[in-house]
């Protein structure tokens, strides 16, 4: 069992708010990150797979093909967006990095399987202080 | 002469696009970057100051100052804020980090050399493939 | 289950070596980190959480209540000091960057437990070729 | 139990095919990777070992011996090599980089273990966009 | 006048050597960098561009664009090749980086300046602590 | 003329404080930077050197020749050292990051130009946010 990793980036705009609370509770919740008109970060995405090697290639899995499957899925749809408006997957969610991992690993984890491997994490760094990462469960 | 370089963060939205032109016209001259919804960024901003060392204190000039400087007249004004809509001295300009690094050049401008000093660079990393400098004229 | 992680960072003096030992004996297992009058480092700490989404606010814990105390736990006693004499919980320990990883875990572990998540890992960088990872046990 | 890592570096020479495949095919699956006049990478080797730590020392292992034991092993082998004709280990070998951390490991798994802790972990970060790990099964 | 710099990536192959030396005396003068069987390199580009910002798009020059011509005149020849065997404008060449940061300078100089600005600088990262800058005389 | 550029770093201990000045006044000046039990840094170095290049070699001067010039006049004298205590160069001088910068110039400017190019360059990053750079006078 070989574990392999592809980072990809996207730049997005966010805002971390409840439609259900208002401004002040939203602002004592989430701070600075509650600014209605938004704000916004260059975000990587680093997505790791399991697998055997292929006795063929010697790869786990190609990571061009991982890259072609993210670029589809996730960045074509992050990229230069806003998370809140823009994003199908995000549509009435709140746009927490918690969040984002967790809609990300379903949007790729049928066509990552179906290369062979099997998906093991999503893990996104938001800022050069904060990251996080999801396991699928 | 020594040269100083103190480094500062901020996170933002923005989007690039002129008021006078269609979305069709914003969309040919700025690409993905005219998204009406936003997108955002993470941005690095490098501020070089330029003096003789300080007989007393061997500085150029005290680092820590210089970035009390910079958060008072930039950093609150930009981080977590949309840079068209809530920053004043972009009010009616055009978004990119070209027009960013000079507006910034001018808030600081007078600040600095009151440290007895003399701004030299204002350097902004919009993303890791993308770098603006301005040195003042 | 979802994993985050807050990064801090440090600037230290310290040295590796045991009062019961020689300096030639220190030299000899310690070398260069032996040296009596202190050398130093620019540590980065990454502190990774583990725990349910809060279903109100979306998030794990709030990062920026993690950074509170890791900074009045950790940082406000190891920055700019010296870890061999200036850090209460290092007191009479060798200061390897493996026993400020466990020491450090347990400056954090009930603070951050009491957030309703999990401690899962202190990380320290000492130099960009030297990590350490401590997972409680 | 504790884990450290030690990181090192080398810059060599590869490229992927099969010499039981037409430079067409080999070109299919392994695409520009597979230019019958090489390319080449800085990689980056992290090596991590785990282990109790030494009563004596704090250490788990000294990482200056394990740096000159990945020295000897696999770095001198390798830097400023061509991966496919001048290594040892990687004869008969494609040299992707999930075969280049498996075949690490066999070269140092023994000397490692001798210092009386256990490896852990080999990864390699072929480029800024790419990573491989491997666990030993 | 401001100054803007695009960041491109290439991952190559080359050896330093001279033809008219024996082996012994390219090994003299080249080290380990004239290993008769190629090494490698990721390299990093930096292009910078300075001019005036045009006036209605407040840009000196779209990045975009010379990020094209970036790839079309260099990263396209170089990227996945053999700096010695495969690039036309390094042929008969010592593959030194200060000659391939030289001769990038004169593939791109005439398109980059077509564009209204002007070519500043052409800087090369072969490895983490080696550098180069060319200015174009 | 090209510009080369050699990054080396060493971690090292030291203090801001003027033994004429009271602890008082040496914390109102120097803040946290002046606690007498000293702090420490990994430091990264980076020395610029410019000239013509060799007509035998292609190169402006062997990287690896610099090198061992800074291991020798600098690197040694500063890795795992105290700046204050143990460096002959900087004995009863400040050890701000300005004077460092100016002193280090100092031991290599005669060595690096005898190899028949110019010093052009020091550079000294003390910590992720703060940066010196001479140019020699």
């Amino acid at each position: 069992m070989v574990y392999i990793t592809r980072r990809e980036q996207f730049s997005a705009a966010h805002k971390l708010f409840r439609k259900e609370w208002s401004e002040e509770k939203n602002n004592e919740v989430f701070g600075k990150c509650s600014n209605p008109n938004w704000h916004g970060h260059n975000y990587e995405l680093f997505v790791t797979v399991k697998g055997e090697q292929n006795p063929d290639t010697s790869f786990v899995a190609n990571l061009s093909t991982i890259s072609v499957i993210l670029r589809e899925k996730v960045i074509s749809k992050l990229d230069h967006k806003n998370i809140n408006l823009d994003v199908d997957f995000m549509k009435g969610k709140t746009a927490t990095t918690e969040t984002l991992a967790v809609e990300i690993w379903k949007q790729i984890e049928t066509p990552i399987n179906q290369l062979g491997c099997t998906l093991h994490c999503v893990k996104i760094r938001e800022t050069e202080n904060n990251y996080v990462e999801y396991f699928g469960s």
